[in-house]
């Protein structure tokens, strides 16, 4: 993403101070004209402007689909995106993956007393263009101010809502051995980006996030006519959090081929150098899958057909054995478990 | 609330920490344990059990209403509530008094390292009771941790999904003159009781927060044909927020006649102490609402035949009058202009 659209979508801001001030979460006048001045146009549609406690929205065919998520990313910006398109893709990926249309957006989100009122149009005019290349309005929303030092800048939490597709049954009780494990493309780049964002680390110039909607690749497979048994973005705790919490619920082992685990080559580099394993770290624009066995090629076909998934490859199989563990074999067909880390964390990748 | 409603609702809670860790946000094996043993068994209901990313929800005739809140009250528990039950019965009022049926919440958790596992379960039991009491199920949500010091304690996103009442068709625009403003009972409890309580002050034992949910009473109202212009629930800045907010929109002044403003003795002591007005102080269980001069009777015998109405009032009316101010009456006749303020915040009262 350029440094371009981050050019606010309100020409003529009017709010005085340069800074976030506690008065601005006070529900009166300031807290109006924030709102206005700052928020309501850079969103503006329909369904916001009366600028009530909620939104009437028109119905909905069929069943609808929710999700939420808070995103404390920090730092607010880093190589390949920010908090505020990342708010808006986790949202929609969330939706995109339930097999479900995403049609609207809530807006919650926590100032810091002192946040710069310039990163404030930046992060919101990144929310409004990545809502708008999704197509999915922010229909309502809300904003609380706390004192200097309760919240660390920005946090913000989106609200999906989707049309449940009519063309999609997957669900882990679909899931059978022989069934083939797709991903859309490269793992860890978003933790890695981040990381090296936060940390001053030095791990190359490449090492950007993926952050991206998948709604787009999510229709190009669902339509390729591949048997979609389960679909999930891996994004905290990575691919192997992914794959364990499939196993836990089910009596099947995973086999992982590790030579076909696409990494890239710095992403690769980074893990080397900080000791860690790109299964375990955090994606923000990747599509995983499992497919039946005999429409795999025509999935992995599809994916690559679109620009999110042009090195989307199988990396591995659900293999009839009953024990729940997730393995990963090496090209000399040695086997090992991949495990979680239950400490050593990376934090507020997300 | 009594001390017994924050039992657990997990009976054999199994996270081995009394605190919260970083690693349990992230994604792996911690997470979806303190998901599984602290929330999914104290929220247990068909939407949510399925653990995915979003929830499938069934078709809901007509037009959906959607509304999200933001809870960041300090105190985390104050007399009359706690975050817990304040999330919930934000959504859920809001939804009320924008005319829809609650129907679903979802519910974002962001938590600060080292919050004893404790509170967490206090606050989880209240949530899950005030939703349980509402008859509306947190079908999805999202948990996530940041370092010590980034956030304080505990924050909490609710976001509501509701249907369109039929039987409702108010909006500032159906605002005319003679029409009649009536309140619920009495003004500023929440916010004297959570500065209290923040404070240490001592302002009496009886200062106690209104936290409720007011979709009950808000169907007395509407089931009793009361032409209903407007419904508001006068959070944050109070009466005199919400009625700025309406003379905003439209070229009405609105009278209120200070004798009549419903303010208990306690409050009203600690507003003299403290040089506030409780018309700016935030409410969290009273509805205001605009009633045509012909049924405001009518809309006060209703609202009085509910528990929560039991103090409903009318407090003014709309002056046929193109000055776009709120004014008040004493009971001499005297005039005086309702201004808000823009700073002497009370910061953090929801």
């Amino acid at each position: 993403m350029t440094s371009s659209s981050f050019t606010p979508q309100c020409p003529v801001p009017h709010v005085e101070s340069d800074s976030i001030q506690l008065a601005h979460g006070e529900g009166a006048r300031l807290t109006r004209r924030l709102i206005r001045e700052e928020l309501l146009c850079a969103f503006a549609n329909p369904f916001l402007s009366p600028l009530a406690d909620s939104a009437t929205l028109p119905a909905v065919e069929g069943p609808i689909v929710m999700t939420t998520d808070s995103s404390v990313v920090s730092p607010l910006f880093f190589p390949g995106g920010n908090i505020g398109s990342l708010a808006v893709y986790s949202a929609i990926n969330d939706l995109a993956v339930s097999g479900a249309f995403p049609l609207y957006l809530s807006l919650a989100l926590i100032l810091e007393e002192g946040l710069s009122i310039d990163t404030l149009r930046r992060v919101v005019a990144s929310i409004s263009e990545a809502a708008r290349t999704c197509g999915v309005p922010i229909v309502t929303g809300d904003t609380k101010v706390v004192p200097r030092g309760a919240a660390d800048k920005l946090f913000i939490c989106t609200t999906g809502i989707g049309r449940q597709r009519k063309d999609v049954d997957a669900g882990v009780q679909r899931v059978r051995p022989s069934d083939k494990i797709l991903i859309s493309g490269t793992m860890g780049d978003h933790g890695l980006a981040v990381l090296s964002a936060r940390e001053g680390l030095d791990l190359g110039d490449n090492l950007i996030s993926d952050s991206a909607p998948l709604h787009d690749l999510v229709d190009r497979l669902l339509e390729s006519g591949a048997e979609v048994r389960f679909m999930r973005d891996p994004t905290r705790g990575g691919v192997a959090a992914v794959l364990h919490e499939l196993v836990e619920q089910f009596s099947f082992a995973i086999r992982l081929d590790e030579a076909s685990l696409p990494i890239s080559p710095v992403a690769r580099g980074a893990c080397e150098l900080l000791g860690l394993d790109a299964l375990h770290i955090a994606n923000e624009g990747k599509l995983l899958a499992v497919v039946s066995e005999k429409t795999a090629g025509a999935a992995i076909e599809a994916l690559r057909g679109h620009p999110l998934g042009a090195h989307a490859t199988i990396i591995g199989e659900i293999a009839d054995s009953p024990s729940a563990e997730v393995l990963l074999v090496n090209r000399f067909g040695q086997v090992r478990n991949i495990d979680e880390p239950s400490g050593a964390p990376l934090p507020r990748i997300c």
